[in-house]
């Protein structure tokens, strides 16, 4: 499916000389370019459309679905990431790939063969409590994969400001910042002031009560009075370290 | 209505002895503390009570209600404070107290007469920004007109943190706290981490979109990670100014 | 970081004469006053600050995690409290500190080696019903560890509202009021109207149905048409503890 | 369309034996029992069936189709009764029937031809403040036009309790109870404590902020803890009344 | 705590008189109309007041405390109900009580040594569906309980509204009429719509996906177009026996 | 942009016997389907691809945008419509089309110059009330313009069901129906479980309280509990002709 | 219950000729068309009215009640169908009907009997993700349980836009369409747009976060763009695929 | 207030040597970095910190207060933005700055003195309706006055597809996209999907019905299958623009 008209052009008058033939080249222009495994459709030119490999969310498929889908991903590229997923699923990926690795926190399995440095600058990572770590670990571990250096600065939520300033240093020569915050979700405001560059807000479903499993945080970052502060969804560590990466991201 | 076992039975002790007939003890068991305007029932022995007179809502009345009802309090009490009401009431209040004033940011009507100072130390009123001043205002104006020094810091919003640390003077003396702020109300939390009194957190309706009338900065302050923070119905500035005034009260 | 004009001028004195080196100042002017666990931040200005060391609030955190923490704070200060914890992390904090209690209702751990009275009055905590009485609880705890006299008066709710009344010496005394309650939440708008203090309305997430969680007493303790009542989030016992304690802290 | 078997058989039987032709059976088998309008089919069996004719709801209904409405149901039955209209419906109505009512307050217009006294006992309509009578009106207009005696306690919220509580002679004795209650919606659980006869509880859109137009109120009063209290919609004082009115009927 | 004139007149005449000590007199006037068992307040009155003891809510409490309140009730009052419960706790109220019966469905407690009737007519309870008949039982539990005739008609969900015609002569002499259904809510108002007395709408949490545990068929309910139906909590089967069973209650 | 291959490879085909010119080919393979006003982008293939002419939405477009794009609907097509417009935008539309006809209640606007009937059997179209009435028409005129036959049955309510089944064989032989009611939307279930054809669903804003603007409507027929019930957006009367006419299409 | 006055006529005639007595007349007219299981009323005409017998949702109901219904059901019909089940019912209906089919991703089990063809066309059913399809396949096993021949295309959520269209040849005849989405809900929008059949749009409860177990989802579809979309309740796979069924009907 | 240590350090060194004076030292540690108008602080340090001054927020603010603003802005900085803002303010910016413009769709006032290219590549802004066009304006007036070339691609909603891919050589090489649309949000997803750059998502208050200003939109940006979509609040075109200028900023 050549999507330009110059490409267009030039399969076209390789029909007219001749040098292509109808059949080939009415198949260049309707072949799909994604793999059909019945339950799932693996899209193999996403590497080269969006530069990192079709990456696997775990949840709600099983253990079979994953390892069929991996093994498939691993035979077109060198990278691959599965998120919300499990010891189990690792065990059965590590048959596949040897290489393969297991983060815990981050309940997420990487194979990184191809570890080229892509980022223009370095990535920062804020968490606002403790409990909020295993979100800003998927945003780590994805903006790591897709070949960025990460800086993680834990634990200096807004009732305790000084601890943010302390650790201002580590954050304020980032060229994107990712922020991931429960409760209130205050910090991207705070920190969005701060600094002149892209942030990235991410609320968890860390609180209770009145934080409706992280609709306090998320209203709060969609409202936030600092206006370089962008949303993913609740407990979406991957969407915000996939978008910083694409930010950070070296001009060829 | 007497409400404790010694009062009845000093009560009781005058009906046996005779000084108090059984038809005079049987009012004073009975009798209403409040008077019956049939729209209203004005609670006079609130005075006592609370320690202000009961405040006229404006809200939903109508001009002749409220009206009556300022007038029945005058006569009882030398104190009125009228809230969410028009400069239409308070043409109409003026030819029962000439001394009246209208606060139109805050829209409340006062009259002072007994000027008594009732604080022990000052209350600081912070707004997160410049529209979140009417709701600030009218907690401004009930903290006065019930005897209390006020400091008001305006526009200090957490997206440039630095504008609320170059007010912290103004604001780290105070026996209390009444933080107003609408979008995301993160300030409640910041502010609430640099003291150690008591913060009363006013969500207002500020905003747009995602802040649907104040519901965002409500979760907001309701899960803020300062414990030192309590919280008001949306844009009652009024209810925060009144708490505010009993936590400050001075111990007689 | 100190935060007034008068402790800069003093330290920039010092350095200027010499009785202070450049970097020592330059040290103090940015260190951080907190110590860095990686997975956390503790505050151990706190006690300073607040009057009260960090409480750990268990939730969310591993054992290990809440363990050492707890090893940290004791020593810096003489007292820990932590929340939303169980037996299991109990019995690890026993080997730290022997004298280490647990309140089974509450699920709260303390260790309360200072015992300095520090209330001017005293503490009511008024719970609805019987469901109510491990968040009353909670309360109750945090303001005895914080060195407050405590009044519980449990299961009076607006139903049986004689009930009340009934207890109506216990607590028409207290410098501040607690109420607990699920289900509609009406009980702090009927104490509110029977004292002349602050009350703080805690809604707990006990109910069936249309309680939503608590969002129904949370909406009614919000909306309460008593001035001087304030809200904390569903089932924080522990927040209305705090804020009531430092209500109460007598001035020195 | 007759309803139940006996009503069939005889019908029948008359088919059968020729009394009635088999066109005049099918006829009644089928007819409609109500009136085409077109814009409305109107039931004329209502008055029968429930006890009183079809109420005419104004709101969403032009001028001309109220009239319509109207007129036709005064052809049928001696009373009449339009809520939540206008003044300028009621000029056009007292063309057909000058002896009807404008009931400002409750913006309700009644014909009462028929003024049999209808209830075995009285209902008191309770209402919480000032701004909740328009509310509580409609519930009386109604009751009064469905033959029932009614007592108005008004502005008896429960922030001053002891209003209700002067008040308790007046709806003690009744044998149904309506409260109608803005903000919290507390005063149907007091009340409902307070008797043993059936509370019905109107919540009303009455209050700002996190009343949310009356939810807060609403789901106050479905989590009542009293058991006597059931609820109709937010602002449906028709209702409270009408179901009162047939709770409190005079058995035949 | 006597409630009205001509009780507290009797009681200061003898008090005059000296038929009774001023000590007596003041006890009676203050004293608790309930047992207090430090985590309940039992409310023996309530059978005098409302006309049934004070119904168990078993869930949110322990085995013990329901063993203990239930021990206290049984001393007063001839009749227990405890709702909300489990087999487990019917096995320890069986030692308290040989007669006592457990009824699966509706998950409740009863024992019924006064078995007086005490209905003017019969009570209609109508389900939907199969699943809503748990909720449907526990109201037929509870007004059978109360001293009431109880028709059941189950299964006559609208989808198929014939079945309800079907079952019409069963609901139709009814002098009240509960109405359980879940999904959509729609049964009480075709019933509302064929009879002429009270109808009280009992939503369940039976559903899936846009019900919203109950919500849809609440909200469906409280805005129904018959006039006579009225709500209560969702699942709050109990609810709606207790009003019914006081709709019903004969006059003495 | 040929979407399938047969027409793929004859272009192919007729490029490569010179047939065709390179140019032209690509050309046909990348033109856009669809007319540029540069605030909007006419889709004239619709007519083709959908049965009808893109139709108008008017809310959110000025006065001018919509008289542009009629314009441009028709050069390229014999019929139009408008949907939520007013008497303003058809006096301007009268200038481009004499024969254009404005439906006040339903607030369109149509051109039918094609009057072929493509209906297979008749769409019926049921009003549960008066008010609901405008929804109706706005289904009814869309199937009329879409060349159908149409019944309309208004004001049959499930509060007075007989009035349903006296119009029983005004909808009982239609090969569709649509069913618009507000307030709790039963009247879908209903009629769905009296046919056998599909019956599209849609909530009207009717109502007040807690209907919430159609929300309790809407939830109630997405709940339905009869199996041939389908549901568009609040008010979206136009969508239910829409899809009821192509669900009636003749196959041709 | 005849419905017609063709029907009701001519019975009347064979009573009044005596070819029917009047008892028999009275039984057609009043005879209930389902039989009463007593928890369970089985609607035996369905099958003549909606073409389909009665299915058993088997959520919310014992196994013991889901086989004596199945057994009913066999009886009298030659299919049967039994959604939301489990292998554990299976079991069971394997003893009634050793024919009987699990489907174990859809949840239903299937007897079928007559497997005439009853559609005029095909129906589509795409899904967006591989977690979609036990949804989709709920579709599926009703659509051909009702005798459609059905095409499955799977995994071609938005995000990769070219698998659709790479599938394109597979649904662009059908004569219906069924399109289910969890996440943002967005393909039906698209499909819709791509087609000119009727287009039933099925949210799922797949995602997280601020997918609200579906919410999103849903309010998608509802607010769809592309005017031949219909909504059915959030995984309700059953009722797509006969809706679907009912619209591909062969006229007969 | 210098924020690292380097900058710290220079300073104390020269009070140390006597450069400095301890008083001009205190001064510039604690110095305001805002300029305080009593109703609001502007930040004019956010034009070196941010890379663009403070942008003047109209919602809210009065006229007077606007231009108080905008005035001291002006002095400052050679640019200046207002947003949601009038005519009527427009009218008195004319005062200070002859040059200002008006962007009537937008609701925006610019003064452009500055006019440097700023903007690594291009940002595109695709919008999917004709009503969604002013939030889309105010991204690009944003994005202009920010320094970048920007490209309009409007009325390309996913209902007709094909008018998205005839723009593909619009968007495909921008260096950020920014996606405006309301209903049910869906081009985001579909955008993100065919391309690798990032996208900015801003949901609009367009639609009617289910759309609750937005919520439907911005909940299905939230759940975007794409993996490289942030979003903004509901309109926020304003913060769209701001952060799509961030992302393309020239490395310097």
């Amino acid at each position: 499916m050549p999507v330009n008209r110059d490409q267009i052009k030039e399969l076209l008058e390789q029909t007219q000389s001749g040098r292509l033939s109808v059949d080939e080249a009415a198949d260049r222009l309707t072949r799909l370019p994604y793999e059909d495994l019945e339950f799932a459709r693996i899209d193999h030119h996403r590497d080269l459309r969006i530069g990192f490999p079709e990456v696997i969310l775990g949840q709600g498929k099983s253990v079979e679905q994953i390892v069929k889908i991996a093994d498939r991903i691993l035979t077109e590229s060198s990278n691959l990431l599965i998120s919300r997923t499990s010891e189990e699923v690792f065990r059965e990926i590590l048959r596949l790939a040897p290489d393969a690795e297991y983060h815990a926190e981050a309940r997420m399995i990487s194979v990184r063969r191809d570890r080229t440095e892509r980022g223009a600058g370095d990535i920062a990572i804020i968490s606002a409590g403790t409990s909020d770590i295993p979100v800003a670990e998927e945003a780590a571990i994805t903006a790591t994969a897709m070949g960025n250096r990460v800086h993680r600065i834990y634990d200096v939520g807004v009732a305790g400001i000084h601890r943010l300033f302390g650790a201002r240093a580590d954050f304020e020569t980032a060229r994107v910042i990712i922020v991931v915050a429960g409760m209130e979700g205050a910090l991207p405001s705070v920190v969005g002031g701060l600094v002149s560059v892209p942030v990235i807000a991410v609320p968890t479903s860390i609180g209770y009560g009145a934080s409706f499993g992280g609709i306090a945080a998320l209203l709060g970052m969609l409202n936030s009075c600092a206006s370089n502060v962008t949303v993913v969804n609740i407990d979406n560590g991957f969407g915000a370290g996939f978008v910083a990466s694409l930010i950070n991201r070296k001009r060829l």
